[in-house]
């Protein structure tokens, strides 16, 4: 496996444009991307029950239509809670990108992100679809531009690995830059892979990746209006047919897949709302992976813990706090925990690190937090961010 | 039922000091609140796997002693997370106090708040629990300063009723200044009454009024190590014995304890940590109270809503996606929100609020905001504060 160039248009027969269509003032506000061939899709939503118009726009096409050829996404605005207006403007948009492309309503998908309930400028929408078609291109930047809302930056990569000598492409990109958990900013990803996979592999595989991935970095349950993982396949590598998760194939797809939404997933992290560093929770010695991925989940939402690493402060009581109202059962004297390569805790809550070897790993930008609990033998990994004086600045006042 | 002086010291038979003995560096640290009569105790401990010392003896004390005398509480260290240091620490905390009182040792129950991982000073606690038996008086003031940590200003309330003709009161104090949930803050609250009530009455009495106070501001499960609420009845008022719920005095009892308690809960959150505005979130229109308060716990938990109206943002958006996220079942299009007087969201999300009208509510200090469900008759009241740029800076450097 390997890096290459385009995000999410280079996969094969894949290619994307992000314009500005006029829903945000002055940025780009208007995402597409194509394929050339009908490719199989998979998906995750959000579990939220406040479901925005284009997810259930999206839960319907992705159960009667085989494949799909486009997806529209706008930004700046969410078509969340906007009752059957907001449902006929997101099917607007199934129109608008179909009659632009010529292929068929059936194999559009569309989302939308930005504030809730407000109604779509939907006119510019439609337009806007139809000026993006001539500007797509195998060059995914521009799309993933387009997809941001309160991001800092542009979420994309692409890598391609080798199946039985065939070469395959996997791209994506996400927007996302709330702290996400444990709150609703909205997380977005679509992906695209001209690997040749059945579509329950693809199903099964995206769902657990993500599982691994933007779940890793937000709360199953706390969701936004909005959310959603989108995976396009159209085949057009010409590798053996991946027909099974017991396919030789499946196992370096399925590592190829969840490493482009690790990636997604971390760029989300760091790019949290006035973060200015970046956590990695390892959760280890637990009885089981569920649990591993509990108690790291209750450390990585706290916001005393991400307020204590925004203060280089090693308040190391406050991740055993965490875990203890996690809901796991585990003995608290038997937890260490270490920041970077310095042990804090020891059992028996022995304590004897110096202040400089710990301020030493929290000066850095990139910190990683160990948790053994001593329990058992499985682990989980969760990624987060500090809590800065400047993410209240940036939430106070979205809206305005 | 009506207001009285004299805070936790206001019942018949309670004296009570504050000192400081030396754990912090100028401030009071060391509460002593004395009952001249033995009192019947009744508490609610954390439910955060990790407890501290201090909530450990106190468990043990409770199972095997019929009648408390004194409670000893120390803030500026928590003595959480000290393994058999810290207990050796909480029991002689119990000697020291035992001793200067000429009492049992099991009469005396400990507390403890502040930095947790610690070894507490015990010879300077232990000292100044002799220091501060001849400074108890009437008075709750200073004990109620001395468990303070981060609080801002002292918490105390007294009230007092009529039970068949006797004035029965009831005083607390509490501590507590941290946004609690979604975090682990440190909410400490010691209520004393001179009614006479059986044990378990008021053990009954305690964990329903906790459950729609303190819990109505926090979260079960989302508890810190050293999180206790400590009510001590001497029955020195006279009143015939509240037996049993069924008792005609119950009632009024009860009533009078929840007000103390809720008064109190109500003064944590508006000493949150940074926090301009208190807001009162009211979920009506619900199935059951248990939904109506996980709805409302979920919204009042909210960063994301808590940025918002420090902002003085009309953000109902995400009022409402944080109820669709708390776990319940609803329809989403039936929700009405309300901003203090002003509709902000009608059925089928029909919106029509003037931005004026809602900035001129947002802007107070204190806040209501309704949601009817629509679903049913049940109603839950959850009370919090916003978030604002000044919990971060005050969380950020908490042990330096």
């Amino acid at each position: 496996m390997h890096d290459i160039p385009g995000g999410i248009a280079a996969p094969l027969g894949f290619t994307a444009a992000g314009i500005h269509c006029g829903v945000k003032k002055a940025k780009k506000d208007l995402s597409l991307v194509y394929s050339s061939l009908p490719a199989v899709g998979a998906a995750v939503f959000t579990t939220n029950k406040v479901q925005a118009a284009p997810v259930l726009v999206d839960r319907l096409q992705l159960e009667r239509s085989p494949s799909f050829r486009a997806i529209l996404v706008n930004s700046g605005n969410a078509n969340a809670c906007t009752g059957d207006r907001g449902m006929e403007d997101a099917w607007a948009m199934v129109r608008a990108t179909a009659s632009a492309l010529s292929i068929k309503e059936d194999e559009v998908l569309v989302s939308s992100t930005g504030v809730i309930g407000q109604y779509l400028p939907i006119a510019k929408i439609v337009t806007g679809a139809g000026q993006a078609v001539p500007l797509l291109m195998n060059e995914g930047t521009a799309a993933a531009e387009a997809i941001r809302t309160t991001d800092t930056f542009t979420k994309e990569t692409a890598v391609e690995c080798t199946l039985g000598g065939v070469t395959v492409r996997i791209g994506g990109m996400a927007k996302g830059s709330g702290m996400i958990a444990p709150n609703m900013a909205t997380m977005l990803a679509f992906v695209t892979t001209d690997a040749k996979i059945d579509r329950d592999v693809l199903q099964h595989s995206t769902r657990l990746a993500s599982d691994r991935s933007f779940n890793r970095i937000s709360v199953d349950g706390d969701t936004s209006t909005n959310d959603m993982v989108l995976v396009l396949a159209n085949g057009m590598a010409g590798n053996a047919p991946i027909d099974s998760v017991q396919h030789p194939f499946y196992e370096p797809f399925y590592r190829a897949l969840e490493e482009v939404l690790i990636r997604l997933s971390k760029m989300i992290v760091m790019d949290g709302e006035g973060a200015t560093k970046f956590i990695e929770i390892r959760m280890i010695g637990a009885a089981t992976e569920a649990e591993a991925a509990q108690a790291a989940r209750a450390v990585a939402n706290s916001n005393l813990v991400k307020t204590a690493i925004n203060g280089e402060d090693a308040n190391w009581g406050r991740i055993l706090a965490a875990v203890g109202y996690s809901g796991i059962d585990f003995d608290p004297a038997a937890v260490e925990i270490q920041f970077g390569d310095v042990p804090i805790l020891r059992r028996k809550y022995a304590i004897d690190f110096s202040e400089e070897q710990a301020k030493a790993v929290l000066e850095r930008k990139e910190i990683v937090i160990t948790v053994n609990l001593n329990q058992g033998t499985a682990s989980a990994v969760f990624w987060t961010c500090d809590l800065s004086q400047e993410y209240v600045a940036i939430n106070a006042n979205y809206r305005t």
